[in-house]
Formats: structure tokens, C-alpha cells, sequence
């Protein structure tokens, strides 16, 4: 049966569970915008382009892939930045440009939105660094597969894809035929190499003495997390994971010892981490970042990388087998009773919380104690995002209940993604609330963790948050400026300064209802006050807190230690 | 003698007129930023880098180049839109990104900011699509040479370059002989081709019959306006400009009757020009938007054509021969008494202002009468800015004051751009007003036109505006969604509906003094009283002006044709 194209792609995309498409309206994607709602999806409608695919990128990251919809050159060149974050921390987003008619292309006609020169094909090649593969739609007979081409390399590698859709195109009639098989998930083929792999890795697992699990964050674009739960569970292994791992395992089991911090955890664990005998190192992610600059990579002779369609071995790496398929075969295969069980599971020390009992109720809020007694705050379902800057470092601290997703800085750490990352997220938790598919938790909350400098990026987009009626709880952490450049270098200088917002009147300015709730803490008491408020825990819709702490604080680590040598070396300057 | 490689490229950015440097800070430009004061310049610090990037273009148009700074990938990649436009509007613009130490660049280190693989140069890849000339600083040996060059590549084409400062080259010493000559414009070589033309071109100029003059945008890259302004008094020639080149010659003189529309001007006018048998026209930039549907696009055959490096009679391009020269030599060369003097000067439609008794007091404010009335408010040296939408539309019926500068959409129409666009231009005022180099004009202001819709893409840019005390007044054209979009497909679709904001209380959020002026006017008595209040006229710093029209409502021209079409269409459907 033929269909509009329009139709093809939006029932395509609905079968892959999205339920709601980021952009912003231009002038080469009205008509395709007339087939959104048709086809039973919710058009967001953000403030800008770039707000738009942090936002896609939050919904992918909860709900398994998401889609944005920009307008050729000035829409989607905007939202360039977001898809490159999307690339690099392998959130699965579909980016749909609506293009000029192919007849403006092919005649070069100086139309606007162009560099007036009759080149049409410049923005697709900057997509090309961006995103895992493209397609520009063309001729009617061959679109479907195309389509579903680039759909399907987004699913096999979580990152981003790019899609050219000329507005003549949108009303064309396609064959429909495919869309009553799902987009084909490349299976691997049974091989000897395969089978010979598991008995390395089994032999190796029955064989270890002291072995621990480490879970990073590409574990999600492997597809294995619900393996690996039942891993962590049936070894009862001490298992750790990285920044970008948090949030993925159930953080209550008494065996998860939180993220391994390397060179800035307890001697206690990285002695213990450095003595195991096998490290099982799930979706490895060695960004400076997400290892705490190269110190929590494990000793590489004794551990197994699984990896993107390759396991390694020590430094030697079997490629094209199947991570996904080999962690399902381990949990399988692996005999319980031939396996080191811990009789004396080693004392380490875990993350934990503070109550406002281990504070003085009078003093400033430090951010030595703000992370672990927020942890209090956090229920079953939430997600949690916290901003790069000294917010990303202090999430890390949380201990986590079950079904806590958790958003830190990775790679990319682009400033100003995190506030339009919760809208997305926001919404495809409201999304999976409402399709019973949240483990039941009907009252489960997305708290946003955001440092000034990072919200006044991209403030925006707490307009979408508030139009939408999303749940929403924001942290705004005020320390007067970026505090992480601040850490890094030019502790005192002005350029690390920012335009003093009054913050608390936001929600106001963006639309809200006036009886939305606004709240400040600066000292302990104060915060006490906000976080037993029932309109805070338990509320629909946005709330908004500003907590202040000291412009040069930050949690204990890396950004903490910058901060210390900066100062010894002033204080060297001064001295000499 | 040896200087640092940062005082050598701020040094030469002062010398070229830069008072100020826009952008954001970041880990690896934070040692480049030490530098910028030291050197006499001021630093901006943005919201983020796409306003960052939009300021640096209105700068840039106003004082003849600007600079951004911005750090490797999230930066720079946040800015990419700007600097397209900046590429398609020819603003020349320095963008300088701080990139990782080259140790690492080296070693491929999965550094953050990176596709975490290692590769490095994706960014400058994408980055030779937007400007015109890219440099890899590197060795101290080379780097002022590399720097000079592209400098002089961004003066010439009057469009961005990109220079990359690894952090570890920021203190390492480079020579500084080069500081002591200004970079090298390069000239034409003089030969008999050139000699040629001009020649060709006076015999035009001096046997035209109905001679015409149509002024163009891209006159501003080539430098010629001053020679233009010069030639039309010395002619006295019927002349047009478009929207590009609007504000570049005097608006006042009896022979300049402002933007030839082409097929929605005035029969008489269209007549005329049809009529013409010489068009001299200079600067041309062909764009649908700029051109009314390519309608204003002049009779080929009967027009000399004065491009970038070449010279065009109808059909026929004389390639390397610099407009600039020509201009120069047809004003010196052509004789007053030789040429037509139009003794009986056509009596042809201006562009006029309405005053408020032309309008009924207590009736709601349209769009057919507002720009002529908005008209009355500018005095000589204010820089006008009409974002793309309606106002972009708006502001071209506005007869200038002298000395007045215009920005109108020409080609790049990214929606988001005059606010921070308006940042740039009022910077660049102030400092030329600071200067004396502003005509003597003391009290200029920077008047930004802006829709709802546009205003929310890049609103943090007004605590710019205010931290910097920019002399701003901002009339926000509230019309309830993307009217512009509306116009051309879905108006009633509630993809161009937006988030409803209370935008009077943007001020305040962003940081204004409590007794910022903000008024808003339904009627056009509210409208009188406001723009009669002398601190809307006369104060400093912001003022903020709400003006409600109607959702459907757009000056005359392509907007109303385009929304008037859909209606029929509409009514057809329905009778159909």
C-alpha cells in the first residue's frame, strides 16, 4: 500500500518507542511537522536548536533512542554541538533536517539559509564527522530503505544519525511493505571464535581468586545492563562502576562499591582493585574525564574488556565477536559453585549518606557534606542529572536507590546540556510512567543538578519543562561564576565571572504559574526547611531551589586538588 | 625581540581596531585569556558560544572586524552557526579556539571535549566549510606569519577565519618584527585590462540616458561605500539600495529613494528601473530574501555589475579586476558635465514616515502602520537592528535618519541572531562613540525590533546587554508564535505556537537595576506615551518596550502575499 512518506518515517520512529520528537519549526519542515501529531507523537516545540538536541538526547539516553527535527543550515548548524555530544557518549538520536525542495537543489537557486553560492550539500558533510551514518532522501522508490538503513545503525551503535528530508518530498508516496517487520537488528553469526572467546572468558572466571566487576558506561549502548544485574548478582563479585556506568546496576546490592575513583579513592580500594587477579570490564569508556585522568583503568594483563563487538583479552583483542551476546552466554554458562564466593567479603568502604543530624544547622552549606545529605532527597525512579562543573563531580558522591538513572559529565562536558538533557529525560520518564513501563513508580521525580554559569547557557529551555508540566526539581547550585574554570585556572581572574541573574524569578519569566515553588538555602537549616516540603518531594511540575555555596568550594577530587595547587603555586609566585 | 604568542595575536587584533573580544571561557583557553586585558582589550564573556559568536558579527559589521574566543569542540562547535552566517553576510570574523596542549594532539589522549578516539583535527574539518581561510598554530617559529596571513584572508573577503592556539604555545615567545608594519592589503597590479574597463564603464556612465544606481550589501565587504556616497551626490542619480545595503549611504538625499522591491515596489518604480538603460550596481548579493524572489534583480543587459574582484557588463565577467579601484576611479574620472542630469527629476514614491495623528489613538497597534510610525523615533547615528520575521520585514519601510546603520535579514535568517547581534553593534558604538569616531554623535543608541518567538532562541544575551551598560532599546513585537512561519505553512498549527513568557520580567531575571524602563503598548496612545518618555529617548542602558500585534498580522510584502495565498487556498479546501 503506498503511504506518505512523512507517514513512513514517523510510524517507524513510533515503533521504536518514541514518543515525542525535539526541535523547532523553519521553513523546510512545516509540512513534514503537519505528519507529528497524525501519527500519535507530541511535538515539543523547543527555544532554540541547540537546546533541542541536548533535550533528544536526554530522552534517548532514558528511553533507547530519541528524534529531532531542525531546519536546514541555520537549525540544524545550531544544534551541531548537541549531536557531536550525542556522538561522543552514544546517545542514539535521529536527526531529521527538512531541506529545500530538490528543484531549488538541483537548479543551485541562491536561496536563504544557504552561503549563497548554490552549495547545498556543505551541511551534510559537517554531519558526516557527527553522526554514524546519513542519508539524503531522494527518489520516492528508494526512501523506506534508506530510512531504515540509518535507523538501524543507530540502534547497533547508540550514536547519532542524520536524515535530509527536501520539503517536496514529504506528501511522495512510498511503499509501505516494510513497516510489518521491524528494522532488522543485525544478529552475529555462530562461529568457532566465538565458542573458543567464552571458554577463554569462562576458564578465566572459574580460575580467579580475587576478581571484580567494573561496569562503564557503554554497557548501555551494548545493550547488556540487565545481564549484567544478573552478573553482579549471581557472582556477588564487589563491583564497581565508572561516572558513566552510575545508574545503570542496582546501586543497594551490598556488593556495589559505587564509581572506582582511582588515584582519588581510598587506599583501601585501590589497593584492592589493583590486586585482583581478573577485573570483568564491561563497556569501557577512557575518556580523562570518566577515568579520573587515566587512574581507574584497570591493570590491562588481567582484565576482560568487552567492548563493541570485540573482546579483549589483556592488550590482545578478538574482534567482531559480540559483547552482547557473550555477556548473556557468561551469566548463562558460569557455575556458581566453581566460583571464587568471597567466605570473607573484603571490608571497603562504600559511599554513604549524611542526615542534617552530621551538619551544624546554622553554618554555610559546604560542599564536602551537600552531595551526601542531598542523597536523602532521592526516591526509587528518579533520574538524576548533574551539570558539568563541581554539580557533575558532587552526583558521583550519591549513593543511589533502585531504578536511579544517573546523568554526570563524561566526555563531552558541554556546559548548558544538562538543563535541556532533564527536559528530555523528564518527559520519557513521563512517558514510560504513563505506559506502566516504570517498574511502577508513578511518583518518580527528575532532579536537575546545575551550577549559574552552566543554567545561564541554555535557561531557556525551563520554559519547555514548564509547558509541558514535566517533573521537575532544580538544584540550582549559585557559586558566583565558573567555579570548575575557576578550579582549573584563573582563580580570581574576570573572565570566570558571569552576569549576576536573579535566578528564583526563572520560572516566572518562562511562563509559570505563580504559586510555583521557589526556594533558597544557604545554610544547612534552611535546606532542611525546603527538603521536608511536601510541595518539593512530592509536587507535579517544576520546583526550583537555589542553594548557595562559596565560589571557590567544590567536592573532594580532582577539581578540589586543582584548586590546592593553584593556590601552593600563588603562594610559590608570592614567596619568590 | 621575542613577545608571547598571545600579546603578538591580541596586539595585532588592536592594531585592526578590535576594542573587545567576545566568547566564553574554557579549560583550554583559560591561559589565553590572561592576555586579553593586558593587551587593552576588553573582555565580553558571553552567555554562551552561539551569542558569543552572533555578537562578534554585529561587531564585526559595525566596526569593520571582530574576534571570538572559544574553546576546543563544545565551544567552538556551539558557535558553528554563527560563523556561518558570518560567512554567508560576509562579517569578518577572528574565531581563535583554544585547543588541547599539542602533547596531547600528539599522543591522541582521550582527552574530554574529543570523540573520546583520539582524533583531533575533526573540528577544524568542519570548520573549513564556515570560513575563508584556517590556520593550525603550532610552531613559534611560523605562528605570526600564520596569523598575519589569515588576518589578511578575513580582511579581503570580509568574512571569518579560524586560528587554533594549542594552551602549551600561549607564553611561548615568538618574534615580533612583523608588529611593526601593518598586515599588507593586497593591491591590484595596475594593467591595460583594468585601464580597459574603466574605460568601458565611463563611456556607460557618460552616454546613459536613464541612468540608475542600486546599492547592494556586499559594497560594505568590498570598502567602497564611502565611494558610493560620493557617487551618488556627485550624479544626483535616481538611487536604490536593497535590504543588505540599507543603511550604507545617506537616506536623506532627494535621489535616494531607499529599497528597490522589485515585484512588490510601486508600478512607477518598477517601471523605472525596468526602463533604466544603466544600472550601476555594486555589491550584489542575489539571495531569494534579499532579492524579493529574485525580482529586484536588475536587467541584466543593461547593468554593470561591481563584484567581488571582477567587474560584469550584462553577461560578460572581467575576472581580477578590484571594485574597490574602479569605484574609486569612476568617481575621480566621471565628468559632471557629460552626464545626465535628469533636468526633470522623476517623480517617483519614497518611503515616508506616519506621525501619531495618522493613527487612530485608542485602536490596536498594526503592522501596516507601525514601522512608519517606529520611524519618527530614530535620530541620526542610531544602529537599527529588525530580526528575521516581521520586524526583519518592518524595518525596511523605515526611512533613515543619517549615520544610521540597519541590520535586516539577508540571507542567513537564523532566527536568535539581533539580540546578541544588538550586544556586538552597541559595543562597537560605544567604543566608537568613545573614540570620536561616531560622527560626533554622542547619544546614538542601538534600537533592536525583535519578535516573541525569536526573542526566547538567545534571551541570556540581555544580561550582557546590561552587565556591559549597553545603551539598548528593545522593542519586543509580541505576536504569539512564529508569525513569519505561520505566513509561509500552518497558520493555525500548533507547532508555531511558543512558550507563553512574561517578557517584561526579563530585565530583572537578567540582572537590570529595578528602575529599568519597560512599558508595554496595545493601542497606539500607549505607544505615543512611551515613546515620548525621556528616559525611553534619552536615558542609558536598557530599555524594554512590549509591543502586542496580531498573531496574523505582517507588514506589506512577501509575508502578507504568502499568508493571504494560504487563506485562499484555505477557502478553496473548504469549498471544494
Amino acid at each position: 500500500m503506498p503511504i506518505k512518506l512523512a507517514e513512513y518515517l514517523f510510524r517507524r520512529l513510533s515503533q521504536l518507542g518514541i514518543g515525542s520528537i525535539h526541535g523547532v519549526p523553519g521553513d523546510y519542515n512545516l509540512e513534514l511537522l503537519d505528519y507529528v501529531e497524525p501519527a500519535g507523537l507530541r511535538w515539543v516545540g523547543n527555544a532554540n536548536e541547540l537546546n533541542a538536541g541536548y533535550a533528544a538526547d536526554g530522552y534517548a539516553r532514558i528511553k533507547g533512542i530519541g528524534a529531532l527535527i531542525t531546519t536546514f543550515g541555520v537549525g540544524e548548524l545550531s544544534a551541531v554541538n548537541a549531536i557531536a555530544g550525542a556522538y561522543a557518549e552514544r546517545a542514539p538520536v535521529v536527526h531529521i533536517v527538512g531541506t529545500p525542495e530538490r528543484s531549488s537543489q538541483d537548479g543551485r537557486k541562491l536561496i536563504h539559509h544557504t552561503f549563497n553560492d548554490g552549495e547545498y550539500k556543505r551541511f551534510a558533510q559537517i554531519h558526516a564527522h557527527l553522526t554514524v551514518a546519513q542519508t539524503r532522501l531522494w527518489d520516492p522508490r528508494t526512501c523506506p530503505e534508506q530510512i531504515d538503513e540509518v535507523l538501524k545503525q543507530c540502534l547497533i551503535h547508540s550514536r547519532p544519525v542524520y536524515i535530509e528530508l527536501p520539503v517536496d518530498l514529504v506528501r511522495k508516496q512510498v511503499c509501505d511493505a516494510r513497516l510489518s517487520n521491524s528494522i532488522p537488528f543485525p544478529e552475529a553469526i555462530p562461529s568457532s571464535a566465538q565458542d573458543e572467546v567464552l571458554s577463554r572468558v569462562l576458564e578465566r572466571v572459574h580460575s580467579a581468586k580475587q576478581p571484580i566487576i567494573l561496569v562503564d558506561g557503554e554497557s548501555r549502548a551494548l545493550g547488556i545492563v540487565d545481564d549484567l544485574q544478573k552478573l553482579t548478582e549471581k557472582t556477588n563479585w564487589p563491583t564497581w562502576c565508572t561516572g558513566f556506568g552510575k545508574g545503570l546496576l542496582d546501586e543497594t546490592l551490598p556488593n556495589f562499591h559505587g564509581i572506582y575513583r582511582g588515584d582519588f579513592d581510598s587506599p583501601a580500594i585501590q589497593n584492592f582493585v589493583r590486586q585482583a587477579d581478573l577485573v570483568l570490564c564491561f563497556g569501557p569508556h577512557h575518556s580523562s574525564t570518566n577515568t579520573y585522568g587515566y587512574s581507574n583503568i584497570p591493570e590491562t594483563e588481567n582484565t576482560i574488556f568487552f567492548t563493541d563487538n570485540a573482546i579483549g583479552f589483556g592488550t590482545e583483542t578478538v574482534r567482531d565477536i559480540s559483547s552482547k551476546d557473550m555477556t548473556f552466554q557468561l551469566v548463562k554458562d558460569l557455575d556458581p559453585t566453581r566460583i571464587t564466593r568471597y567466605t570473607r567479603y573484603p571490608d571497603l568502604p562504600r559511599d554513604y549518606r549524611l542526615s542534617f543530624a552530621d551538619v551544624l544547622p546554622d553554618q554555610a552549606i559546604n560542599q564536602a557534606s551537600l552531595w551526601r545529605v542531598l542523597a536523602n532527597f532521592l526516591r526509587e525512579g528518579d533520574i538524576v542529572l548533574g551539570e558539568t562543573g563541581t554539580a557533575g563531580y558532587g552526583v558521583r558522591e550519591m549513593p543511589l536507590p533502585k531504578h536511579v538513572r544517573l546523568f554526570t559529565p563524561v566526555t563531552w562536558l558541554s556546559i548548558g546540556y544538562m538543563l535541556p538533557g532533564a527536559q528530555g529525560a523528564a518527559l520519557a520518564q513521563e512517558e514510560l510512567v504513563a505506559s506502566s513501563d516504570y517498574h511502577g513508580l508513578n511518583n518518580a521525580r527528575t532532579i536537575l543538578l546545575i551550577g549559574d554559569g552552566s543554567f545561564q547557557m541554555t535557561a531557556q529551555e525551563l520554559a519547555t519543562i514548564i509547558r509541558h508540566r514535566l517533573n521537575v526539581v532544580i538544584f540550582l547550585i549559585n557559586n558566583d561564576g565558573y567555579t570548575i574554570e575557576r578550579c582549573i585556572h584563573g582563580r580570581k581572574q574576570g573572565y570566570n565571572d558571569i552576569s549576576p541573574w536573579r535566578y528564583l524569578e526563572a520560572p516566572s519569566l518562562f511562563g509559570a504559574n505563580k504559586s510555583t515553588f521557589r526556594g533558597s538555602a544557604r545554610t544547612w537549616n534552611e535546606l532542611k526547611n525546603i527538603l521536608e516540603n511536601d510541595t518539593v518531594k512530592d509536587g507535579r511540575e517544576l520546583r526550583m531551589i537555589e542553594v548557595f555555596v562559596d565560589r571557590e568550594d567544590a567536592p573532594s577530587g580532582p577539581l578540589l586538588d586543582c584548586l590546592r595547587d593553584q593556590k601552593a603555586q600563588e603562594t610559590l609566585d608570592r614567596t619568590v
